[in-house]
């Protein structure tokens, strides 16, 4: 039964659709949600509205739910309903007191940042992985020169260490926005009810407490504005590291194209084509290019979902959760993957020696020149008549 | 064992992460890439590469496989690997022979013009039958007049009338729209082979004719060029359908609300709140709102993944397919929601009646004194005078 | 004056911002509103609204304003307001009685109508003219092979011509998009007034006729709701053109690199480096390819603007002309700048040649195998093994 | 005289093509790019290449500079080529010098970084101001109820000082998002020369002293693979802002309805209708709405500009700043307009009094069953029950 049910029934269709994918979306929240809830009942005892007694079979079947798998289905609509009935089937009309001094509206957002922060987590450890990673494959390939490139022309002289050193500068960088969006996020929005508080005398500083979080969100109805804001947040945190693996698959794709010819993967990284015997074909670089340059889809949709939206929540808001749970589910994927790539990248030494050619020393000719008193304008204009010639 | 197998095996986490999803997505467009089989098997025979003994083998094969319901698994890569595996274990050497003259690459590219043309069909019926019932709808409610709004202030008398003909207007242009798109993408790219044409006097307008394709798409390299883009098309049409969903249901949640209540939904299509026992929600309204609102996030991604990339295939043409099937179905699901909304909106005559407030007719009456020769401007200020006091 | 005042004044920092940049776009789109505007007094005389006499007159001082350059300030709001008080300036009342039967809603729309219609003819003949030029290009290299590549690695045997030609048949393609764009926009707006149509006996007939409109747009709330989703459509249509100017771009960047070295532009084409003294840029072509990568944001634009509006207009509507007349100034721009690049674009066909290596000729060995009776499946991988020894 | 001219001319449509809005968005950043040469000259000092008596010189002609109002036209190219121009004008080959050791690639993005550190704190003040004036009219408005809303349905007592603090709220937490962006733009990349360093002593610590950074970017590589990267955390910061005025403004929009009717503008505010004499419209209420919805173009531009682009510099990067100078202007603007609405926004309480009735009240109602022994769940059906009937 829903918890909203009043004896009417829902139209099928209509059911159907209101549903959507909260059955797939909310097995993934389902552990946070439990959690909350166990934090919930602990606060209820505490405020009188739970014995003692009930609060502890609320907790034993709270936490032997956690250990199960939860498989839900359309009917049971979401992960809230479920965890009530559940409760309510094996502990009679002690477990519909759960939903006392909440409503699915802040049930729902503390699940969900509990969730992220779990996963801000996670992408943050893989991070630190690949920055190991990278500085390994960096201090293997220490000596090896590579021509540096501007506007996609041979420019000065670089380095493979160099190029993979920006790549770790580039992720340190990352993972100050991500630092930023996981305290964004730990704030706790349990007791702000439908968005206009509970009319009880609740303890929401006792739930921050139990659930970690760092502060209250104390303003009820900014809990819910805040939804899809925080979320467009940590996704635009999450992009910034998109972006620089994207500079990574772009580069690997470069490099190792036969013209270029600096880098190249073992076989196994390789698929070949259903027409063509010779290929070896480096997928899996172009599917990271592919899939980092599409990432900020998820924090497009948040966006466009939250726009032109009065205050207060709105049903719209439970789209937010599928393009959340995707975008930290793909970025993971990919840092691995990546992880994976640099642990097996090999460098071909001759060809970088042999792509050193003239120019790129030309820019250190002129400063040569400068250094013996000729003004910059001047050399450089003296070394740039020399190459024409 | 995969198409481009030359003895070695890929990394299982580089497999499963190149496969990505589309051994789900490829379930969708399976029937099309048979049928596309067929009409290549056809072609094979005529240019002397099969023998007529041979295509009847497989063609009863494939027409075996049509009625089947293909489950495929991450082992499988996609389905192209997968007819030509099950034609070998069905026919032996014979097998093998089916991907002559073609490339994977020209092989998905069929496929999936074949499975757009099948949606836009789709498509383009329910969308006939959404103008159908906003038609009744139109009809019914004919008489009642509504205050017709612009700043979103009462501005001048409309009518339920006219605000239903709009959306009917609407959704014509719309499929103009879509049309276009259908006739770009009904050009047939099979024989393209990887992009550089297949060394093989093979004959192109006869599997054009098979599939009833309007054109044959001639320059090989434009086929794959194409990629992506006729996608984008597509969806750019699909989505103007979708605004056109989008302006509904904003209307439909404004004129719901307790302070407009011009129309109303009867109970099964409403959802109530966990926590507040009065509530009545259109949710299935809110839920059209927020996904039309983010329906773009699919052009955006087909968009974002072929932006910078050079000419010819690549891989990352792959995660097109994805956001093309999600953006049919759901554009799908939502013309026909909004057709059974429609099948039940209520309109609150009196409510209607009863906001035909005098303002609204301020304009009539500065074109009366118009009439009567005063030049408009200075009828618009003494009307406007005569309100003021 | 402004057309609606009514004696108070508008806070001067709300009047700047609500002004916005309306004074500099409404230049564009002047003549277009003045053209409209004579139609429309055409049209008042036929209802009897206006004299012969009346007509005459303000024909003759809306043709000479269409001599002039308009330049509008902040303070003339934009050129709805202009017109009419320079008729009012010029003619006494009489000026005023050119806003009868008519709102700055359905004037703005025809003006942008009228606008869009013009652009999109330029639009039409700078792409027939970069068609022509491509094919000048393509005609003049005809023999000059040229590597194939899928995945960014060498393919097959490709050339020169293929490789144009394949931007051409990309354009044709695209034009047919703005056919239909064209169409959709060649609808006449002008007598919907602010959306609720005019309270008078117009003849909307006649206008359209006489601005040489395709039809009329007979719902008036649908001509406002309509804003927005017609130039959206144009918008995603000359998308289209860019994404093939952003291909072109691509293409060239990599194929005049030094490692690559197929093709190569004039030094007057070229800007150099402040620090570097032998660099040859090819900056024109990176800025076409950053301007095309960015130019959906037109799109964007528009759709995030006009998303969950409710029906009628809305004063949102205004910013909507920038994107449009941006979008159109840069397109036509790029188009322009690309044919000058490819009537000078060279190719170095020694370098051509030398890059059409051995491994381009093994599709073609696997199917002159498989012509000799072997099942094309086992030459490939016979080819294959070849190579891999 | 180009900074990288060696004799021959850009085409002059090259040259306009790639000169682009440089000349106009130049001049915003003309200030810092003098201020950053001004350090740099100082550096050059330090390590030998400029006298004392040479580095006074240079310092006094930019201290004049300054002061001057820049004009840039379309043959100056940008603010770098002006300034190293105008000191060779004034000081011969002495003002050659001041390029030595640095390149534009690094000077422009030094000076960016600098603007940017401006801007930013131009936005915190502004939106500190408006928070001001939000809680001044909090306090005025404390006692005034106000239903509170979900799915746009009446749910619970809500109230103005509840209403107004979530924005507070909301502004709080977007200052923390755009401390971030300020920390992350605050590393001085003078020194990277080209993107691979500068082969002479210099001392990039000291212009990271003088100019106030918090830290040198160290690897110089990543400085040019940092461009876009920390001007889109930075639009995603404003964005953050963007969007809380986006819900306010919406706000707004729905409660000065006639229908809702709890707030209302002053005339000066309101504009009107040219055809509907009796509208008072906020017209800037709307184009907050609008340019909010709109304002993610910027930072969607600059992410297309980034993606699939390899290491280094690209003159793509050029298009980067005029969405991040447009981005600061549109923001601080709208957060002035609308701490001037807020100023004069005007609450009718009687209507908002009016507007709280007894549903709203009914989640209370149930609270009180339960805290008589009832189950929530319970008291909910109980409470549903009574007012179905």
């Amino acid at each position: 039964m829903k918890l909203w049910s009043k004896g009417h029934f829902l139209n099928r269709e209509v059911e159907k659709f209101t549903v959507g994918n909260d059955f797939l979306t909310d097995v993934k929240i389902a552990p946070y949600d439990i959690k909350a809830s166990i934090a919930h009942a602990k606060m209820l005892k505490k405020t009188g509205i739970l014995t003692a007694e009930e609060l502890s079979k609320i907790k034993k079947e709270l936490h032997l739910l956690l250990k199960q798998k939860i498989q839900l289905n359309v009917e049971d609509e979401d992960i809230h309903s479920y965890i009530e009935n559940h409760l309510t089937k094996k502990l009679g009309s002690l477990g519909k007191k759960i939903h006392s001094a909440r409503s699915r509206n802040d049930q729902v957002l503390v699940a969900i940042r509990l969730y992220s922060r779990d996963k801000m987590q996670e992408v943050k450890k893989a991070a630190a992985e690949l920055v190991k990673i990278i500085n390994n494959f960096k201090n293997k390939h220490s000596t090896i020169p590579l021509p540096g490139y501007t506007h996609m022309q041979k420019a000065m002289p670089s380095s493979v260490k160099l190029w993979a050193d920006a790549f770790i500068c580039a992720l340190e960088d990352d993972l100050i926005l991500l630092e930023t969006s996981y305290s964004l996020n730990n704030q706790n929005p349990l007791g702000s009810g439908a968005g206009y508080g509970i009319p009880l005398n609740i303890d929401k500083h006792l739930t921050t407490k139990l659930l970690w979080f760092k502060k209250t969100q104390e303003n009820p109805l900014y809990c819910q504005n805040s939804r899809g804001k925080i979320e467009l947040a940590t996704l635009n945190a999450l992009n910034q590291i998109s972006l620089t693996l994207n500079k990574i698959a772009v580069d690997i794709m470069l490099f190792t194209t036969s013209e270029f010819g600096y880098f190249y993967l073992p076989k196994e990284f390789c698929t070949g084509s259903s027409i063509m015997p010779q290929k070896q074909n480096y997928d899996v670089i172009e599917l990271v290019r592919g899939k980092t340059a599409g990432f900020s889809k998820y924090s497009y949709e948040v966006e466009s979902i939250i726009k032109n939206l009065p205050s207060g929540y709105n049903r719209d808001f439970q789209l937010i959760k599928e393009p959340l749970i995707r975008g930290f589910e793909d970025i993971i994927e990919m840092i691995k993957i990546m992880t994976l790539v640099f642990s097996r990248l090999k460098v071909d030494s001759a060809k970088c020696k042999k792509a050193m050619t003239s120019e790129l020393f030309a820019t250190e000719k002129a400063y040569k020149l400068m250094q013996k008193g000729m003004p910059f304008r001047d050399a450089y204009r003296k070394v740039a008549e020399e190459i024409k010639q």
